[in-house]
């Protein structure tokens, strides 16, 4: 996160000759949910992340928008982009005329639920800052994220784009202004990451839920959520088991997930300490407390998706990002 | 809590020349909830709170059952009386053949909100325990008390029970067996409780929820759950301000109070950090950071039920108690 003061990174730009003409700035990707935390938690990954280039060029707003990395299947019409949507916001709301040319540069697999959409609308948010010197802070950053990810995929919340711009474990308070909550993870924890050769839509994904829940699948998920909080604020390993579990989403995705309960079965049985739908799927996470666990988990998971489903699945395993969205060319 | 190093303290009875022939145990009140805890969090007040005295009689079980202080309306029914079924839960627990005799003093008003059965269960269990020297762990003293307070008020969740056998802030995570977590409270807060001169019936309480919620409103509260314990852990009021809000269960539960929001505008308006009902109402609580406050809010409170609905209360401003059920004595 470039932001740990509170300012953007845009302000040491003063030390340059004159404003930067191009930000490059990559965004990671982050895995939301986490078990109990429909909508309010989020982990930020080491990799992979989004990739967004802004450039200062003649004209005023959006130029022009580019997509590599996405097969053609990002839209660059600036209206539905979501690197493209919160770099607009950021010059809505710091009022400036300048011309803007994006380059977006898809690292993270579309929809994988691992926060594609939010990661590109972070990177673009705080290329933008950068690029004008705007100085926003982290919150209303997030906002502008948050504009990019909206029609991106159709979510209101920041349980993506918070982790992928703060890093970290991130509890996003519902409401307006979003409040991000920095939650401490224990130092050796491990993601395994298992994508599979399946897509699920997020809209799809969201309608699944309909509007209502049981009540006491309600209390379950408040009772775990609170939980987890402690677990991780106090490095306890146990509690943390028995809370990452999601009474809510779950149990209604898993069925647009082909072999989900066999594959986070075998995750527990190769010794994960939890294991659940990213987002809203089709990748699954592991928790894990070594690389080691974690390298066999996410076998053993790709594994299970091969033999139940005939899929193959990219692998991914990952330290947590403590970082959050990085600078990675200003000139 | 008579049971820090998780037996009881009826095995320090051993030091006495045989075994103890009545013993006398102090639960204190609770409230839960807190906002957004519903079923899941409980604090202990320091005071009011129920007392049990149990006593080795002749014969085998329970062989008698007095109450005072209840105006005649708590059973005396062995098998509807928290207490008894409590103290029955560690008879059939220990195998225990002994009788014994039970007298319940209550000091928390009935029907308030202030986990009056809870109390009086939590102090049968312990007393019991301590009677036979069964040193039961706290798990199992909590599972006796929630068989008494299941009976009394149609209950099966331990968010009274816990608090006012262990005091503090705990979380009591759903399923079996109940796991208690204790969370810790800054050390400044003082809560002030209002008790109007009205009764809501438990179960009443309950059915009006129904059996579902709105999504929407479950994010809300697993969100400020979540953001609650960090507050607590982090001796953030802010957080704790922002979180301790009920999305769920207050909104319905406030028509069966009538002055309610008045009531609790008046207590945010006299500078408390939250206020909200306490379990199923009518009883108000309010967290304050001083004493003052919690005396200035306690009043206010009670001065808009009576301009608003005409009813007098009972205050009573208690910091937490951390110490929870007691034993008074033991002969």
């Amino acid at each position: 996160m470039p932001h740990r003061d509170g300012r953007s990174r845009g302000a040491d730009m003063s030390r340059r000759d004159g404003p930067p003409r191009m930000v490059r700035v990559l965004a990671p990707a982050s895995v939301s949910n986490l078990g109990c935390g429909f909508d309010i938690f989020g982990l930020a990954l080491e990799r992979p992340g989004d990739e967004v280039v802004a450039r200062a060029v003649e004209g005023s707003g959006i130029v022009s928008v580019s997509v590599s990395g996405d097969g053609g299947r990002v839209p660059t019409d600036p209206e539905r982009n979501a690197a493209a949507l919160a770099v607009q916001g950021v010059l809505d709301r710091t009022g400036s005329e300048a011309g803007v040319a994006i380059e977006v540069r898809k690292g993270i697999p579309l929809a994988s639920g691992l926060g594609g959409s939010a990661a590109s609308a972070v990177a673009g948010a705080v290329a933008a800052d950068v690029l004008l010197g705007s100085g926003l802070d982290r919150t209303a950053l997030l906002e502008c994220a948050m504009i990019g990810e909206r029609k991106g995929s159709g979510a209101d919340h920041a349980d993506n784009a918070a982790p992928s711009l703060a890093g970290g474990f991130v509890l996003v308070l519902p409401g307006l202004p979003p409040r991000m909550v920095m939650l401490p993870t224990p130092s050796d924890l491990v993601l395994a990451i298992v994508h599979p050769a399946l897509e699920v839509e997020t809209r799809r994904a969201r309608t699944i839920l309909g509007d209502t829940i049981p009540l006491k699948a309600g209390v379950e998920q408040w009772g775990n959520a609170a939980g987890l909080v402690a677990g991780l604020m106090r490095d306890d390993w146990d509690l943390i088991a028995r809370c990452m579990r999601d009474a809510v989403a779950e149990p209604l995705r898993a069925r647009l997930v082909p072999g989900f309960e066999g594959v986070r079965d075998r995750a527990l049985a190769a010794g994960a300490v939890a294991a659940g739908l990213s987002g809203s799927g089709p990748t699954v996470f592991a928790i894990c407390r070594t690389r080691d666990n974690a390298e066999a988990a996410a076998l053993d998971m790709a594994g299970a998706f091969r033999e139940e489903v005939g899929v193959e699945s990219d692998i991914i395993v990952s330290s947590v990002n403590r970082e959050g969205a990085r600078i990675l060319e200003c000139s």
